[in-house]
């Protein structure tokens, strides 16, 4: 038997292409060598949010305490936590697969191989078994990457994985790397009382944001005595007797109970017979065309392509490539405006241009409003007002949203239709936002003076 | 000196009317008897957010410690809070008084009546001061209502601007009254470890909510061990040797430490001068036209006007007045969908039409779509699944969002845009949404399967 599609990868792309194609009707094997809901589920953002759910109330005590409206102590038991998380992944994972045998999806696990013309070999359990396609869309996601020096052992020095896996919580944490991934896990790390250090190399946190988000950012962790060192090369991370150390570039060292390294992701593609199979990889990115095709008959989707390393990302890619193949989509990838978030507190939204992109777009017209998060009642109530909401024009139109603090992830759906649709100053007045809200932030930044952009 | 404008009350409609009008250049005075910002900031929805913010920590923490994740105790301490509550709400007037002033709008301060064409006498604290008008706006608001027998005593029997401002938290509380603002303030006192008992003389809690809604608020708070009567009349309430006393129609009675009666707000026309003003009042509301006039050179907005009770909708209506008044909106008042919340955890949220009212509309093409929280893995992380979110549509275009359950207050921007564009099968594949989120809930319930309205 040809399948219609086989997928290699079953995270947020592969698994919502295979059930996209099933649901056109396509004879659909998904191809696994791990766990269904690949990293996202099993070693990314789902236990992250379950860690930052189960200390919610952490965060929210020791505000009001620094208000002095309420005193206490949240225990989270991080054992019992992690028993959650696998429960909750496990229960997960049980549902993904009962859907693909409703829709008659073969789930074949083990790792996959392009062997030939319209030939997948996959390495399971039970021997090798040799799939047939009409159609193939890699979806092999991504793994962290390191510098030469930066190397996870397991013991002290920890990647993602390896931190999510732990058993107990460091009381001191070192984090190589001050991106989204890295600092999410360090909030977690401080909720449970660990002392936090963060290194990043370039000269800010969250150096793919807004310079502003950035330096809200680190006056937060200035405030929660974090030490961020910033323009710091690591020379190396290492295990001594059970301490993580680090050593600079100049020579300094810092100990900690663990390092973790979180410098990036790159595209999972070695040993998977790509380039013999007339698949292109530049920088290891699966290169595709506008239409997310890599080679005849092959498509990659998600992080393997490089394009943006975000789940919803991956999965709507999955959907156009499933109507693609289905011949339901004529049209090139067009995806619209696609919203990133950290999670915690501070919390950061953006979607759309940021300013710099904005004026590189059209130098004439980009203009910036903001409004600070102090002002607004919702954040005074969660004793959390430090922060803004930034709204990006550009031709009289919004472009692009940006915010920080705390629950601006709230915005995130609101701010993507209103950049999808490109609002003007005469839209600002149309729609009711709902008093009090942290919505009403956003409509506050809308409505505030604009500023060109330098 | 004669106004361009005189706006009588300065709660969210009134206060907006007169800034929008100093905006277009009209000279303004703004006539409150009490404080600015009206009932939402004095005596309604910000001195609950901040209870609500403030006792957070307390509801995270029980949904964690059921899931034996963490343990320990919140203390709230009332007294520091409402302490917090007063110094909010007076900086707040602060920077409103201060808004007004840069603006150039007198602030008056005093009870206005209307006395004789174009003239509004304030019995100020310095005696009577005539203000002359062109246009007057009447924004006088609302106030709690009782059916005889259920009239406050001050002492055990309180409305909720006495509720608000007690000095400690009633150990058992009884509800007369399950609509938003009783429903938001048994809340807080439940987290404050009060025994609740909520009555309503109709079938449901949250009547006005879709039937759905009502019975996934009514199974937590059976969860949470509240005394939920329902078609329930009462008969009388009163402080008997320092206890509340609630008398049902069938002679049994109940007690506990406070009583507090939240069974609707009515307008305020009381005294003003309406009737020989030839304002026209239909059950004591201000009737308007379609142009929200209620006589020539006369407008209402707001709660006095009973549309709807809203702060956002009367400051929408208020900014609409402001330009009508400055001769830039020649059209209808045609306000956008009005969201609705209820604040706490649970939550809900509704904008648009709800089922019911889609069938009336059009009965062939009225269909919902649902998806439950249970799925969702923000809800899963804050361990708080009951709920769901339910779409409604009418000619195959949404025309409604409704949700309850945990934080769901943050689909209300996203649900307003989408229902505001109407959007289609096919718009629903085109957004993306983040992953993972709440919103995530909204799009499934988007693309679940549609069941007809019967």
């Amino acid at each position: 038997m040809t399948y219609d599609l086989v997928v290699i990868g079953a995270g947020p792309g592969g698994f919502d292409a295979a059930v996209a194609a099933a649901g056109y009707g396509l004879k659909t094997a998904l191809v696994e060598k791990d766990f269904l809901g690949g990293t996202c589920l099993n070693r990314g953002c789902i236990p992250t949010k379950l860690w930052l759910g189960a200390t919610s109330a952490i965060d929210e005590l020791r505000n009001q305490a620094k208000m002095k409206v309420a005193s206490g102590e949240v225990v989270v038991d991080f054992p019992a936590l992690q028993a959650r998380v696998q429960k909750h992944l496990s229960g997960t994972r049980k549902a993904m697969a009962m859907q693909l045998k409703k829709l008659g999806v073969d789930l074949v696990e083990g790792f996959g191989k392009l062997t030939g013309e319209g030939k997948v070999t996959v390495d399971t359990a039970d021997g090798e078994q040799v799939l047939e396609y009409k159609n193939l869309i890699l979806a092999s996601g991504s793994k962290p990457i390191f510098f030469p020096g930066l190397e996870p052992d397991g013991e002290c020095v920890l990647d993602s994985d390896m931190f999510l896996a732990q058993e107990t919580m460091p009381s001191s944490l070192i984090v190589v790397g001050a991106g989204f991934i890295g600092l999410e896990m360090a909030q977690v790390a401080h909720r449970f009382g660990a002392k936090i250090t963060v290194i990043d190399a370039m000269d800010r946190v969250a150096p793919l944001e807004d310079p502003e988000v950035s330096s809200a950012l680190h006056s937060v962790f200035k405030r929660w005595k974090w030490d961020v060192l910033l323009e710091q090369r690591v020379a190396g991370v290492t295990t001594v007797d059970g301490q993580g150390v680090l050593t600079l570039d100049n020579r300094e060292k810092i100990t900690a109970d663990k390092i973790l390294v979180t410098v990036g992701r790159g595209p999972v593609t070695d040993g998977m017979g790509l380039a013999e199979a007339g698949v292109e990889l530049l920088f290891n990115k699966v290169k595709v065309d506008e239409h997310l095709q890599a080679a005849p008959n092959i498509y990659a989707i998600g992080d393997v392509n490089g394009e943006i390393q975000l789940a919803h990302a991956a999965a709507h890619q999955a959907h156009y490539v499933a109507a693609r193949i289905a011949g339901k989509a004529d049209t090139p990838y067009a995806p619209g405006p696609v919203p990133s978030v950290l999670y915690g507190s501070p919390e950061v939204m953006r979607v759309g241009l940021m300013p710099n992109e904005a004026f590189l777009m059209d130098f004439d017209t980009a203009e910036v409003s903001k409004a600070p998060l102090a002002a607004n009642p919702m954040a005074q109530a969660h004793a959390a007002t430090q922060g803004f909401v930034k709204v990006v024009w550009s031709g009289g139109k919004v472009v692009g949203v940006t915010a920080v603090g705390h629950d601006v992830s709230r915005l995130t759906l609101g701010a993507t239709l209103i950049v999808e649709q490109g609002w003007t100053e005469e839209d600002v007045h149309k729609t009711i936002f709902s008093h009090p809200s942290l919505d009403e932030s956003l409509l506050m930044a809308l409505k505030a003076e604009r500023t060109k952009v330098q």
